[in-house]
């Protein structure tokens, strides 16, 4: 338990000392594989949901095999970057996975002209290879130690609005899931809530496993009641076990198992702008998770070396094809935050699940039996704690400085509202400049509306811009802007 | 200034340390009189937009007279109200003004079967009759001690979600108003971020009216380009005195101006949420107008006596027929954070003007000529302030405990993400029930149903509900919810 009368006279303590295993714990094998089977849990939602959300634009809406295959992947793929990123990267315990920060361009690609009339394959194929070329981008501002440059510039003014839009930015996702079905989501909130919070003092099983077990608890009244014929097919929170039945055993994904990535330029500069908006999201994440799992501050090499794996892993995503990248997944932050469990190790089990389960098609299908009010109950729980981990580095800033206090309410609340306008006015620049000066751009700036679209649409991307301009512009000293304070804790 | 190297160790100094006028203090006429205005620009957006959104369901949109009538009342009322409010109410600098927590109710009305077919008058009359008798609620909540009874619960980990909602909430009036012509919109937020930030260190004037001057600077911009024909009529940022010219010089506001007020109970019924959502919203703001003013902590009797001055200040705006009622305004506390005047006075000198400015119906209307992107630009810097203003109360907290994390970060998390599920699927009780245990209630429960969206459709009084709820039921020391040092500060 941390000294709270300490913490209370504002001598910052980690939240490291309240963690049941740290991160260079290890756990039993038994408990690990428990733990790590969790992680996989809390990363299924968002991953499940981006292939559901690409079948429309990559056409094979109707189509459950091809579906199920690109679900397949997409955790088999995870699986190897988890691994790879927490030996050979940055080493935090943090899930790779699908990122929704590469949705609007792949939107964007699907949507052009010479992909009109295309087929699954050729868009397929196409993504590919805009997904490649961004991931060898990313591998260089990595692998050359940019990113890590820029970091002096970053203090807990930027991070902390970062980090908390992440969370917060998701609000769509929550409450409107949970709500298909109140009765299943609010009892999948109520049991997190009474496990995580109150219970966990009681059984040690409440103290690791609150979503989990949430999860299970709420997926059991759920199936009872479809059982009993109370909730009938096409119900929201209606369970059945035959998309299970319909499932294969087996299918491991391959690379290039939709043939080959083909490269078109408009495609590769669309797509650097979901690259823009998920590093600074992956740094954001790294701070949050060192935090979570009381690791110290990322320096400049951790950083480089994380950017850099997730470059790899993009490479990988484009090779095997995902139709999507990877990066840092904020999911399990909050859920190491829940669970008070930042063990590398156990992150490890869960990505060895991934892989294992990416195979399997038909374990895979038995989690896409989870009804839709469980899966927002559950986001209702994590994303919120995201938020608050983000506002957890408020506590080394001087909150009573005007200068601080505009930085920071600018930054957050141009991240909610900045988006919310791009979402109805998309930008567009050719039109908008056409005429001027006699100029004729048409249709030709596309590429530069893509990436101003994506990173106007992106919450965090928004806050973290604002922030780390306005806290590195307008004059503060190093103890206002909580540098001094920051560096210490580290 | 404050003593950073002592608020970076943690020891909080508030915020009136680095005030140029206090509570108490009283600037020079002249001064206090500008200063005034500003309060009264920075209340004049919303106050003007309450009737703009509420002539389409009167069935008044066309009708420009009955319109400018009804933005005076709003001024005139809110004026009277203002001045008791800072006399005889809470004595707190905070500007009396119309409220959108009102809205869902008056919407509900006016859709009433009853109300279908019939005029402006009967509608009006029957808003002001739910009004008039919801505003005896509030005044019984109270004087009768009930509303400072309740504070014993209320510590900074309800506080800081609720104020910071009030804020973030906005987040769809900010950018989407400032983007109807980006080049006025970022001039206005540009302007007041080099005034407040930059230049107030050069110039007292920018130190004192950042808001006012750079509303005034783009407005001229916007009125040059006008002139000068770059912006023609029907251009967002379009400027033109028209408006001013055509309007009569003097309109004195008097009650039961729109003929005798009705009493509806479904109307009366249904208008008690937005009363309950605006007395949460309200003790909100007397804590942010406190800390942001220099004042003490809010008592349970200035509390008392500030919720018992709204409900008269309500029973006004019903028997005028603003169509609304009034409650504390949340811009202004955001100004008081740019301008850093608190001063009780400088908000009477405001009122002053609002009375004279909604009885001269010439001064109004030059006023409604200010382009819509200067006014969404305003928010953008006023809102995300407001948010801030919520989040200073952190410092009190002990950021590093799990179980404030979690509430927190729920508590902002459902107050955004409920509401957005409210907006897109209504409560509809009747119809849900109807069928169960053989029950046959119809649109019955229409009342309810109106309460349920009216609160879990605002924010602030969903983060608020989360946030006391939890803090008071999830085991946590004093000094863990901030509560000894809140004490202490206050």
């Amino acid at each position: 338990m941390p000294d709270l009368a300490k913490t209370a006279d504002g001598e910052p303590d980690a939240p490291s000392h309240d963690l049941i295993y740290g991160i260079d714990d290890e756990p039993p094998v038994a408990e690990g594989l428990a733990l790590g089977l969790q992680h996989y849990l809390t990363m299924f939602g968002s991953t499940v949901a981006i292939p559901l959300i690409l079948s429309e634009p990559l056409g094979i809406k109707g189509d459950a095999e091809k579906l199920g295959w690109l679900i397949g992947t997409m955790f088999f793929v995870s699986g190897i970057t988890t691994l790879l990123q927490t030996t050979l990267g940055n080493r935090l315990p943090i899930v790779q996975g699908g990122t929704f920060s590469f949705l609007t361009p792949v939107f964007a690609i699907c949507g052009m002209a010479s992909l009109k009339s295309a087929g699954f394959e050729v868009r397929m194929q196409t993504i590919q290879g805009a997904i490649i070329a961004g991931a060898v981008f990313e591998i260089f501002i990595g692998y050359s130690g940019l990113v890590g440059r820029l970091r002096r510039f970053i203090g807990p003014i930027t991070i902390a609005p970062t980090i908390a839009l992440i969370g917060l930015s998701l609000f769509p996702f929550g409450a409107p899931g949970a709500g298909k079905h109140w009765g299943i989501g609010g009892l999948t909130i109520l049991l997190i809530i009474l496990f995580s919070q109150v219970l966990r003092r009681k059984h040690r099983a409440f103290e690791l496993f609150p979503v989990l077990l949430g999860i299970i608890g709420a997926w059991g009244v759920a199936a009872l009641l479809s059982v009993t014929g109370v909730f009938e097919p096409g119900h929201p929170a209606y369970t059945s076990l035959e998309k299970f039945h319909d499932a294969p055993w087996i299918r491991v994904p391959y690379p290039l198992q939709w043939g080959m990535p083909q490269f078109e330029v408009a495609a590769i500069i669309g797509m650097l702008a979901g690259y823009a908006a998920s590093m600074v999201e992956s740094i954001g994440d790294y701070y949050a998770c060192a935090r979570m799992s009381g690791a110290p501050i990322p320096d400049g090499k951790t950083i480089n070396k994380g950017i850099g794996m997730e470059g790899v892993g993009c490479l990988i995503a484009g090779i095997f094809g995902t139709g999507n990248g990877t990066t840092s997944y904020s999911e399990n932050i909050g859920a190491i935050g829940l669970t008070r469990v930042g063990s590398r190790r156990v992150v490890q089990y869960g990505a060895v699940l991934m892989i294992l389960l990416g195979a399997v098609a038909k374990f895979g299908a038995l989690f896409t039996t989870i009804p839709e009010p469980i899966v927002g109950g559950m986001y209702c729980a994590l994303f919120g704690v995201i938020a608050a981990v983000g506002l957890s580095n408020l506590q080394f800033v001087d909150l009573n400085s005007p200068r601080n206090l505009f930085i920071l309410g600018f930054a957050f609340f141009m991240g909610l509202s900045l988006p919310a306008y791009i979402s109805a006015t998309p930008v567009a620049l050719g039109p908008l400049l056409d005429g001027w000066f006699g100029l004729s751009i048409g249709d030709s700036l596309q590429w530069l509306d893509n990436i101003v679209n994506t990173l106007a649409g992106t919450s965090m991307a928004v806050g973290a811009l604002i922030a780390v301009v306005l806290d590195n512009v307008i004059p503060g000293t190093d103890a206002e802007r909580g540098l001094t304070e920051w560096q210490k804790a580290g």
